[in-house]
């Protein structure tokens, strides 16, 4: 799967540069793919996590993953769109998935101790939350 | 679907103070409801415009349209899950899903003399701008 | 919100018929809005049933109403998406969500002596499976 | 993130079967990682060639394309949730997926020979396909 992602965006930074909303040649692709798999892996485990924590107090962090899930898969999607690519848009939505994947890690960590599945959500939120945040600040400098 | 929606938000409202991770009974129940339709309004806008829009320099506007689609119904089912509810996480969202119909809008505008699709979403998606701006000054009152 | 989706499917009915997939002026519209409202009105009390779901024994329950709110999105939107129309998609479609809404609904009709969630999320998504099933009826007769 | 993916579902394979809809330990648990991993990789392609495929004549193409990144989304995630698994559920679900990457790769074949992201994208969904039925056929010497 990621050798197909990898070949997709090295497709896309093969296309021609005017095709391009924002100038894709000064964005690390690297930093980019990292975070999209970063998206996808939070997709999976907060998705896991969520289905896996019915029990007593488990409902505010079960809805917390169910929102992270959805805003992981949008950014995602996001990233997947070249032709859209705009700096205000691309700051929004990574600042909002980097404030969701953080509450929830916050969340799963003090359930962590009793599940697995939420130590594991924890970690792989906060990896996603590290990703979005390189890709902001990297972005930040193209602005200069 | 309005009138389902509405006796679920309610049923929500009658829901147990302590079963709520945010003091619903401040929220401006009314308000939330019109976010929500707002945001359902901005997906069905923005996917048949999307859509609709194959054809020369609509590439930017399709991609556009598509990535407003998928923020605005990972909002609106935030604002589905009470048990989740969160001041930091939802001002995030709020922000982001304000910033992508505002920036789809605007495209979409550009195009608005050729295309009734691109007119009916601009609208759309500046009546659900309007929408989640209103939500947030509301929370933001609730904070002081 | 039903006004603005009944505006622009007036618009997609004004298509040049050229421009679709299939035959939109077989398609009884009417009924593809209903299940369009219907699939909408399930993806929310899917949403809300599973959140509000969490105690014992209600996994089974959340998880389905998870799976629903997701299979009625997507459902949702490939009817918002004329361009793409084709018949042998659209029955596989509508047969999986008839499919998901029966199963979610005879899941939550189980618990809705104690949830009021759950006697109204199975009635909304009895409501989806009877309005796909209509759909899909009316496509076989055009098929003759 | 195949690793995170892999650890997840070892967890999920260790959960106490009486937690489990349907008795997993007789489900094919490498085959489902793939199923998983092949939906992701199509929901991928898909987007991404939805978002390049902007011109003339590509518009059944690009929402065919943007209607199975749905569907693969929604497969996927019922897959994540072993809380709610329901032999008829996913049976209905995996045919819908199948049949909805068939269409895409058939239609995205036509215009292989000038899109690299088509190529890519119908070999992607073929490739889903096939993973879609090898459960269903798994599934299906299960219930003999």
């Amino acid at each position: 799967m990621d050798m197909t992602t990898e070949k997709m965006m090295m497709s896309m930074t093969g296309m021609p540069k005017d095709m391009m909303s924002m100038d894709m040649s000064m964005m690390d692709m690297k930093m980019m793919q990292d975070c999209i798999d970063a998206c996808v892996a939070a997709e999976q485990a907060t998705l896991m996590c969520a289905d896996a924590g019915s029990g007593d107090n488990m409902g505010k962090m079960m809805s917390m993953c169910a929102n992270t899930a959805d805003q992981t898969n949008s950014m995602m999607r996001m990233m997947m769109r070249p032709m859209g690519y705009d700096m205000g848009m691309m700051m929004a939505m990574l600042e909002a998935t980097m404030v969701m994947c953080r509450a929830c890690a916050d969340e799963c960590m003090m359930h962590a101790d009793m599940s697995d599945h939420c130590r594991m959500c924890a970690e792989v939120c906060m990896n996603c939350a590290t990703a979005c945040e390189a890709l902001m600040t990297s972005m930040k400098s193209m602005m200069v």
